[in-house]
């Protein structure tokens, strides 16, 4: 046998599409015309939000025994209680959204004058910071596409259900908000398609380009488009790894270590048995105002037809923060992930962003994560990215952290704690591939990355 | 950029122990030594094992509001209910064992004379057939190797905690029996060192061409090292991914779709409440025969110290079959494995073997499935492996599989059902290095194909 390089299979799939996407992330300039598109999809039809108390819900209630807050259906999703117990230390609980099951997060792509285009949507969402926001071309949860909803059928979600027509660039299943969700995965899918499809005012093709030009905008782009971008075949990458710190197997053994260095029992519990928070008519909040809480709105929304519904939102205490250390290593940039263990994650730890702190802030903590204070004090010639984005406003209520990308300079620690590592961005590629590694503010992160692609000076794969 | 192929750091790390680990599988000549260690090992001590009622159990007891078998002390495992609904499907429950701590199942490598050894024990397990058996350096749960069983600490943990001495060739989380476990898993680790050990009677340093041999003979390697093996960094892949008929991302996209297709929900009840399941004063069992029996042993094991303790195990019913169908293609078997969701699988689909059917054996199945006759009427120049290998004896009585590995020739079906796959090996590897992806008994078959490298005239590489 030889050691003569060969491609692997996955590798191979990587490269036939990086080149093309490339091109597309250097066309383009329409971006600007989103904003007012966006503006002008919502005053072409009502839309309107309020707060509403818990006894204006209609079809949602909480349970006499458990005190949940389901839906009369016993679908789409419920707010329960989570109790944790790591090894033999103190047990702590919370409330938490459970909503078994996967939905859909799809991206049509199509080559239009040689450049490939992405189909992407002016999506109203009632936690919405704005109401609209920049959205793949679906998000579905398994309610909408296989009907429970009894609404129309989910625009153009025929080309991400079997069978399916166009080539598959990305399908993966991926994790949402670990500190609010239990176990919650969407499946991110990115789909070229050849053939005409029909236009829809609410949906338009933009460049890779644009969308990253998009990306810079507060709040515009949504975490659904975002958490797609960041696992396409995409930037093209040549050799990154030849500087790599660790290999693979080193990092997943480090990641295995992590997931096994505590014992945690997570079990679903009545919300009523949840301690320290406390239900009022408005709202269940954290006696002590840490963490989440659970309101209420009511919504109407529709252009011709108006609908109209109550749902229960979760909305943050204030604004998190979550930030990429990276540095510059054989023209590529490497990231400094942690491995984070959140109480609803899939499989017990993930890769998170150097910096998360998105429950409670990141002003106030009783003592601040490393890290903090290193991007929080970046002179501006450091940061490289630097928005605020909005989480998902089908489940959040105005949820929005500062995401922040910060170059470390000579004075940054040569050693990292033990829950850090340097990872090449052709490792988080592959790692974000296999599904469950990357946390949703890490991917977040990773697609704020990739739109330096072409742009940053020090960036020449 | 350009295509130049850069081995990714994935593939640099594997190929830099791959060419060894091909010395040790052409190396040594001593594995017909070992069967005769083991009974010497056997008989160096006093070992029985009886099948008890419940009622003379220690320790364990049925919880009275359950029916759960429990342990004393909470710890250990447990054996409970577990209720499975896909979508409005009929509900379905069975007997499931309840271990959420993770244990771990490491292998010791050094090398002897230019020659990489692999450290086996002679290890006795209650539910065994012949009682002792070639596993791994350590199998050690966590109560093992934390101390809950406050009995002195498993030989040779310690090069597989924190901190290790000596260098990871693999380290990954892999799924147990999805019909018996609930999400179980354990950390497979191959670490080598370099310095001497303390030598001990009942291990002995083998060569992997050793253990290749004994793999061939009926219920000798365990399953525990068989699934270490597997994820090996062995056997050296080089080019056959030119030939693969599937990207990763088309497979991962297929598994993605797999495990989506239904919705789920599994639910840990009382295991009183299991429904056409009976339990006498001597096992518990499915009122029509099927699947397996929860039954209780008492042991005698020592040498010096003898110790004694009891202990359910689960029984099945009948010996089952695991198949791998091969193909040969660019000098490299390819295998055709299936998306298979268990009711236990840690992330509800995993790659199973062509043909798996373990629970109830194969002769009565009131359907046959797909290649169950294809790979039974194979004649005997198209079997590449057969052997009947046992699992677990720590929690399995006497359950053994016959496992096959059959060459397709020209008659094989060209077009095979949505739910298999061929993959070639570069990808069976690439998979098991990112955990949860390959059922137990598939693992098994993987160690079982790699046993054949350098010993198989069709395999090139």
């Amino acid at each position: 046998m030889t050691q003569a390089a060969a491609r692997t299979a996955r590798a191979r799939s990587y490269d036939q599409h990086a080149c093309r996407l490339a091109r597309s992330a250097l066309a383009g300039d329409r971006a600007d015309e989103v904003p007012g598109w966006l503006s002008e999809r919502r005053r072409a039809g009502t839309f309107e939000v309020r707060r509403i108390p818990f006894d204006r819900l209609q079809k949602w209630a909480f349970e006499p025994d458990t005190g949940n807050l389901v839906h009369d259906t016993g679908r789409f999703f419920s707010v329960e209680g989570l109790s944790v117990r790591e090894d033999d230390g103190p047990v702590w609980s919370q409330p938490v959204i459970n909503q078994p099951e996967t939905g859909i997060l799809g991206i049509l792509v199509k080559d239009i004058g040689g450049v490939p285009h992405f189909l992407m949507q002016a999506k109203m969402e009632p936690g919405n910071i704005g109401l609209f926001q920049l959205g793949p071309t679906v998000q579905a949860t398994r309610s909408n596409y296989t009907g429970v909803h009894r609404g129309r059928a989910t625009r153009y979600v025929e080309y991400f259900v079997r069978p399916r027509r166009g080539t598959v660039l990305t399908d993966v299943l991926q994790s949402e908000q670990g500190d609010s969700f239990l176990r919650k995965r969407n499946r991110n899918m990115v789909v070229e398609i050849t053939g005409d499809i029909e236009e829809h005012d609410d949906y338009r093709w933009l460049t890779l380009g644009e969308i990253h030009r998009l990306l810079a905008v507060d709040n515009l782009v949504n975490m659904d488009a975002r958490t797609v971008l960041s696992s396409l075949p995409f930037p093209p990458a040549d050799g990154d790894d030849a500087t790599a710190p660790h290999t693979d197997t080193e990092l997943l053994s480090w990641l295995a270590g992590l997931k096994t260095r505590r014992e945690r029992e997570v079990k679903r519990i009545p919300l009523s048995e949840v301690r320290d928070w406390r239900r009022t008519p408005e709202e269940i909040a954290h006696v002590r105002g840490r963490h989440l809480r659970v309101l209420a709105v009511s919504v109407l929304a529709g252009n011709r037809e108006v609908t109209s519904w109550t749902q229960p939102l979760l909305a943050a205490q204030r604004q998190g923060l979550a930030a990429f250390v990276i540095r510059w290593s054989g023209g590529a940039p490497q990231v400094l992930v942690q491995g984070l263990s959140q109480p609803g994650t899939f499989d017990v730890t993930e890769l998170a962003p150097t910096v998360q702190c998105v429950t409670d802030g990141c002003t106030d903590l009783p003592q601040p994560p490393p890290f903090l204070d290193y991007v929080l004090s970046a002179p501006a010639d450091r940061v490289r990215y630097s928005a605020v984005l909005s989480e998902e406003g089908g489940r959040f209520h105005e949820r929005a952290n500062r995401y922040l990308i910060v170059e470390a300079d000579a004075s940054f620690p040569r050693e990292v704690p033990q829950e850090y590592r340097w990872l090449t961005l052709s490792q988080v590629k592959r790692f974000i591939g296999f599904s469950n590694h990357f946390d949703v503010e890490a991917r977040t992160l990773v697609s704020c990355l990739q739109s330096l692609w072409g742009r940053e000076p020090s960036w020449t794969s």
